[in-house]
């Protein structure tokens, strides 16, 4: 039983979003809890320059209807260690495309990175639908 | 207390599609079901000549990842009524986008429409994402 965290901005909400958030609740245990933070449009612009096609109160409320989360909280600025401690977590995950980034935060509790879901994410979604290629016949 | 049931292609999850399933689970009750058919990619195609981004397993598997999702059916025809007699259904909801169109279903179970959160489609999110216009910033 154990508190979780993980952290992401779950723009056009896909299976590879949903898989990674239910090995983390599964991390946690029976009994344990799953908390999202999810990054804020200003801290996606502003701070890595990226647009999300939906608005964070969108992404958010998707994120907790979801059975596997408990709780999510913005994300609005790269200081993950102060969340972590406040919320008293455990365990801290992320997909594998951040292998080794988070290290440091092993002083404040445990790193877990995950590995991703082949083929699936947002950028290459968005590719997809502009060209018009890929979707499902 | 209801068995509520509810149809769609839940194509690229937005929360257009949350909100309406959050309110038909509401409409079942303390204690209720809600059941939620879901298009898959063939009758899609072959009957309604549409195609989705998102294959139906993936469409599936994050439908029946909700909260107020209890059970996920594949939708293959237009034989919506078998399916309603044989879960024993009370209620059946669509999106008022589809007004009047089932109401041949009052013999079988009562019908009711809700309204579209405005402004929110997959439609206009495929639109604006190949347009690189919209986004949250």
């Amino acid at each position: 039983m154990a508190r979780v965290i993980t952290y992401g901005t779950y723009d056009l909400f896909h299976v590879g979003h949903l898989r990674l958030l239910q090995r983390a609740k599964a991390l946690a245990g029976e009994g344990g809890k799953l908390i999202v933070g999810i990054s804020t449009d200003r801290f996606n612009w502003e701070e890595k320059h990226k647009r999300s096609a939906i608005p964070y109160e969108q992404r958010a409320e998707i994120v907790a209807a979801l059975k596997c989360v408990d709780e999510v909280i913005p994300e609005d600025d790269w200081d993950m260690k102060r969340d972590i401690i406040e919320k008293k977590i455990d365990i801290f995950c992320m997909g594998s495309d951040w292998e080794g980034k988070f290290d440091s935060l092993k002083e404040v509790c445990k790193v877990v990175y995950f590995p991703r879901t082949e083929g699936i994410s947002s950028t290459e979604l968005k590719a997809e639908i502009k060209d018009g290629k890929g979707g499902a016949k």
